[in-house]
């Protein structure tokens, strides 16, 4: 996504209006849901499906959350530098394994807690500015509320990601069905977004679906597409897997895309890249290789096996 | 030492003869080692002592180990610079992990393994250059010798601690005994040098003990005797415990001493230490926790655990 994001750029500027790509995504994830569902009621084993209200307004919780996520970005932004807010994000893998224990009840070993805070560790690490790096003196330099605030989007975010596990594996209902609702409020949130963004801008360049389009080429569709098969892979990934396995898989495809951007971009390696690398790999062992391995020692004869 | 080590300077310069230093903290070694091997042979149980030459020769090993090492880190000082070579070092804790299992023997499960590749990517992760700091362009960018003598110079350096370790335990013998032999080749290797590098300058200074004491502050003495008696721990460790145990312990030392530098040199601390000490501390759990307070899940209801 990264990668296709930078490409999309021209000389390091948009063209086109950022805002409308979550919409589009939202919607190209709502159309393919809707699609597989539409062939799932047509199936002789017609898909589960809640309609009760009460159901479905839980679905409204995640979009709520993403939107009050992102004005607490917005205003962390205010009190520290982008660089920082980078590595403040890194607490997020640290809060979704603590909200993952508190909400979802799920019990974490010693282990597997180490395992989650070296791989936020190493992510922070494969993000420290290296020496000759432009601005310089802007690490834990921010005033206190930026720090604060940091943290509550860490927060929030991990909410977020808990609470769509908890709501995609509450009940066996269709992941379609599950998708539909959560995609639908997630399509009129991003409406309201844009509309919003018009009232602000006193609708000067028009209204947004006039100009959703503008400065579009083939990397920006790619992007949207990229953006809305990444968000049907997580809900896939939240009622058959969990939050750990998520943020595992960003981080690696994180490190991944500063990897191929030292090619692509001809952006510098570092020392710093290459042993987040290691902490993250060594991390992902601690995290899922089954425990006998980890901890067996090795033997030669297995009667003198110490 | 590092501490006392750059308050014994005037002006960031050493006034007195750095290779004094080591030459006078082996001769403090011999003398305690020997006082305690004398009061021993006092007691009513005599030590264990094996004095056949083919025994006390192999106490000739390390030094000549040692030798060839100082060789080896002044070759590659020629092709890398400083703080590249201080990197490169963290390569022994690894290189001493393999020399452990190689030649001592000894099992390490996978786990283990982990926690040693950790403790040299935190120590590294230490002391990774910010941004800031004075050289820039240097990281990765020696010539592939140097790499290469770095990395002979990490092998040789656990060589020493490994085969030291071999030749405390190999016997019951006495450890001042041991100690006596081991010194007393430490302070002929050390006069060597002094007489090495008296001809070197072509006694343009006269005879190093001549100058032996020149511009000795208090400090001087402290870092003389604080080395001395690390050696004397280090001896006791390689007897009594490993030299896994023996890299955990200096690489916390490390650390601990950038922590102090931060408050007593006026260091600035850098988000990089501080993700080092994280790193350490989860791989000296990893290493030294019992297995089962690691990997065991917590349990509110042992009927329901999972």
């Amino acid at each position: 996504q990264g990668i296709w994001t930078t490409l999309s750029q021209s000389n390091g500027k948009y063209k086109y209006d950022y805002a409308t790509i979550p919409f589009l995504a939202e919607f190209f994830k709502l159309s393919v849901s809707s699609f597989f569902l539409w062939k799932e009621c047509q199936s002789s084993s017609p898909p589960r499906m809640t309609k009760e209200w009460k159901s479905v307004r839980l679905y409204l919780v995640p979009s709520v959350i993403y939107l009050i996520h992102n004005n607490v970005q917005f205003a962390t932004l205010t009190y520290v530098d982008p660089s920082t807010y980078q590595i403040l994000g890194n607490l997020k893998i640290v809060t979704t394994g603590i909200l993952f224990r508190l909400v979802l009840k799920r019990k974490l070993s010693n282990l597997q807690w180490m395992a989650i805070i070296l791989l936020a560790v190493g992510t922070t690490t494969s993000q420290v500015k290296g020496c000759g790096d432009a601005p310089c003196d802007s690490v834990f330099s921010a005033p206190f509320q930026g720090y604060m605030l940091g943290i509550l989007s860490a927060c929030l975010s991990a909410l977020a990601g808990v609470y769509t596990e908890y709501l995609m594996k509450k009940n066996s209902d269709s992941l379609y069905w599950q998708n539909v609702q959560l995609y639908t409020f997630g399509v009129i949130f991003n409406m309201g977004w844009l509309v919003y963004g018009d009232f602000k801008a006193g609708f000067e360049m028009g209204p947004w679906w006039q100009r959703l389009f503008n400065g579009y080429s083939i990397t920006t569709w790619i992007v949207v597409f990229n953006l809305g098969s990444t968000g049907l892979l997580v809900s896939w990934l939240m009622k058959y897997s969990d939050n750990i396995v998520k943020v595992y898989s960003t981080s690696m495809a994180m490190l991944l895309t500063m990897v191929l951007s030292v090619y692509l971009f001809n952006v510098r390696a570092t020392v710093q890249l290459f042993l987040g690398i290691v902490i993250c790999i060594i991390s992902l062992q601690m995290y899922f290789m089954p425990v006998h391995t980890l901890v067996e020692l090795p033997q030669t004869l297995p009667a003198t096996a110490k």
